[in-house]
């Protein structure tokens, strides 16, 4: 079952995305030389300006400024930095913290882990989009809210937050607001000098930067603990010595994501019509969870639920022709059957574990796409002969 | 002043150093292609056992089993997750700690903040030249010691720890041992079968592996509370999805240090012996500071003091001339004129003024040792020359 990567039809960018050559050639170029900014001699120095010039483009890249980042060794150290760093800074002005039900699965055990250590946890309400009424936080929050955490995009059905909404709400309230942004930056125009976001937490894999990098926004004036002593905010790291390589790679990766973003978007947009246009016309029973495609919707996910038919089964069938799609978000554990996501917003048992998702990403191609659509509908087709379930629900609906 | 990097002699290996072309290869590979062995299709299948390979190359490398390690996204996390990990788990059977004054400054920063937490901490005497006497572990726990935190090898003065026996003492004491092996992975033979460390950091970096990515041994049966939540132990993760390009890239590194080891280790000490004996035969006043060349000492690692003359302006000089070396450990603040690893050991005010580190690592060729030494016994003449306080010292020695 060898099969050359090139072949493959991956839809799964939502997992982990491909990185840029551009950004991995400076990856390479930073490693082989010991560039070292914290050194005071001639490559100590050069190191630090381009640091300093990474840092730059990145707070363009996001409209903050650049002694607003902190970079650290992946995207959940970032979040965590964010979350338990302010808690541990400012759980005396206050103990509650709001959240919603859908946030990534670390997110909530971490604020499980602050509620062990006396926090109050109260859980936004979500629709069956996904979707928190920004409302929400204005009703529920009390003098005692200190912070709101609510993601940006979620990653498994896709819903976009209104974030700008939910950020005035906050601000209004003096509660500080943190976002999970690891599946916004790069596909969704973010300009911090026009959201009141507090603390802001960017994964660069999921635009074709390296992995193994996070980045976490602190607004000026937002006062957090670091978590790993030796916090140099100067040169935006987060303890020790610094990862230039990454910074640089990631940096360059946000300058490319940039340049393409319009082109970027209008494509990824089109094929995501196009997927579920051809899938909801041709495959009877079908339907997507989480919000309608449009502006509530991430561009890069389609989550569908054909029913009758396994989740699981659908990916390995799809992965023995070569498409390699999910049936989970990839933090959550093998042994939930049922993701807590699923489970917040209602979905029926039977949708839920009919479920895979098709993310999508920029290497996605046209042509992947129309292949793709042949072969997932004929896994489909095959799947749904083979079951039991759909020959029952067909004999039923013939013989009404 | 712009220089091609070629031509610069680096000897500032303990900062940084420069990662294998190998690896970075691997690193390259891994990253344009999207591997996620969290994954269940096919490229996550092939990513899992690419991973898992990895682990085996990096267990085998310091003699422990698969399953006791777990990568981070730097070494200070993995530093962080052993000894704040363990004391998460572990403190309600015993409050204390033992360490020692010249642990690198997080990790004495890390152990301050468990201290307003609770934690009771003794310090460990030093000698003149950092040891510390293993017996005094057992002279100074108690029945309430839970953990010894003692680096390997220090990275100012290049002290080697007798790790063997102070880890004897700890486990026939059940006290748990964490040990900073951040200088001492790729540099001294780790062999885990033998020595009884509970916890054991250790840097890939430090031998040519990728920065970004940190390792900790956790031995069987020793519990640490995952810092980072959703630490998924079966894969050697720490939370979060896999950074499978760093860890392959770190293996490769391991597997190549490994073969190379005698060979390295060999041409590294003659290096060493040459430097020191050059020095110490060409300039008056100059003394090592730290063990003897020896057993006691890292091979990497010179640090010196050739008196009346500051150690910055010396680095200054030699990097002028294309000579790059340290006035500091790389994780000290600047603003500490004197380092802790000094003050703890109770070096002069002007020797430890006049001190430079000179860090020896896997690039470095016999023609640059000789061309530094010319260069660096210049510019130590030169600065001399410009001495008030190396004049007073020659004229009053004139007038004995």
């Amino acid at each position: 079952m060898e099969r050359s990567i090139d072949k493959l039809i991956f839809l799964d960018h939502q997992s982990v995305s491909p990185v840029f050559k551009e950004a991995l050639e400076l990856f390479y170029h930073y490693s082989l030389e010991p560039f070292s900014p914290l050194s005071i001699h001639q490559l100590g120095i050069q190191s630090k300006k381009t640091l300093e010039s990474a840092l730059e483009s990145f707070s363009s890249f996001i409209g903050c400024s650049p002694d607003e980042l902190v970079f650290t060794g992946g995207i959940w150290e970032a979040i965590i930095l964010g979350i338990e760093g302010f808690w541990r800074k400012n759980s005396l002005r206050g103990k509650h913290i709001l959240t919603s039900p859908i946030e990534q699965k670390p997110i909530l055990l971490l604020l499980d882990k602050l509620k062990r250590e006396g926090a109050q946890l109260t859980l936004l309400p979500v629709d069956k989009e996904g979707m928190v009424d920004p409302k929400a936080i204005e009703e529920l929050s009390t003098p005692q809210t200190i912070l709101c955490c609510l993601q940006w995009v979620n990653p498994e059905i896709g819903t976009i937050q209104k974030i700008k909404e939910a950020a005035e709400i906050c601000e209004k309230k003096s509660i500080a607001f943190f976002c999970d942004g690891s599946y916004a930056g790069g596909w969704i125009p973010i300009d911090l000098k026009k959201i009141p976001i507090s603390l802001l937490a960017i994964n660069p894999n999921q635009f074709n930067g390296p992995k193994g990098i996070g980045v976490l926004y602190i607004r000026q004036g937002i006062e957090i603990e670091p978590i790993i002593p030796g916090l140099n905010k100067e040169l935006g790291l987060w303890g020790g010595t610094e990862n230039m390589a990454s910074i640089v790679a990631a940096a360059k990766a946000a300058e490319i994501t940039t340049k393409i973003f319009k082109e970027k978007i209008e494509k990824i947009g089109y094929f995501q019509k196009l997927i579920w246009e051809r899938i909801s016309a041709s495959i009877p029973m079908v339907s997507l969870n989480g919000p309608q495609l449009g502006p509530n919707r991430s561009i890069q996910n389609l989550n569908i639920s054909p029913e009758f038919i396994g989740g699981e089964a659908q990916v390995l069938s799809c992965d023995m022709k070569g498409v390699l799609l999910s049936s989970g978000p990839s933090c959550v554990q093998k042994n939930l059957r049922i993701s807590h996501v699923f489970k917040a917003v209602g979905l029926e048992y039977q949708k839920a574990m009919s479920s895979v998702r098709i993310s999508l990403g920029i290497t996605t191609t046209k042509e992947e796409i129309e292949r793709f659509l042949d072969i997932y509908i004929g896994v489909v087709t095959k799947l749904r002969e083979m079951s039991i379930g759909w020959k029952k629900f067909l004999s039923k609906k013939n013989s009404e």
